[in-house]
């Protein structure tokens, strides 16, 4: 037996990382997709709670595909099939 | 009477432009809101079909406050709440 340190997002109190860098990399997800959220259910109000956590994870983890699509790529969306097969 | 050039996105027969680079615009505004609708309803299939274009037309009109927060800035995101005001 032995003490060892862990890390967690204070948004996800649930998920524990070995590794700090992967903790703080899943807080900033979370941050996002919360941001994400408020933004979309203000823009679509009859989006449930569900639907608009949903969509916020979502785009928060495909961050990079978005990114791209936003700027002046919207065919990377196509990349997103892959990524949820895969998942 | 005379007959002039109007332009018009072959996605959107309705709305007219004087202006070739404006119709150019929405053409591209309308390819990404469509490209989003499509991802967003697969990644959340209880959206109805409203609800999905409602959310593809609104990002994809506010494309680059949305390509900064997802490339580093979550906090452009905040200005979305004026650009609703001002519409």
């Amino acid at each position: 037996m032995a003490v060892e340190v862990v890390y967690r997002s204070s948004r996800d109190l649930e998920r524990l990382f070995m590794d700090k860098a992967e903790a703080d990399r899943h807080d900033k997800m979370l941050e996002l997709a919360e941001l994400l959220t408020d933004v979309l259910q203000k823009a679509v109000p009859s989006l449930s709670e569900q639907q608009g956590e949903e969509l916020g994870i979502f785009m928060a983890k495909n961050r990079d595909i978005f990114a791209k699509a936003f700027k002046n790529q919207p065919d990377a969306l196509s990349e997103l099939g892959k990524d949820e097969a895969a998942e």
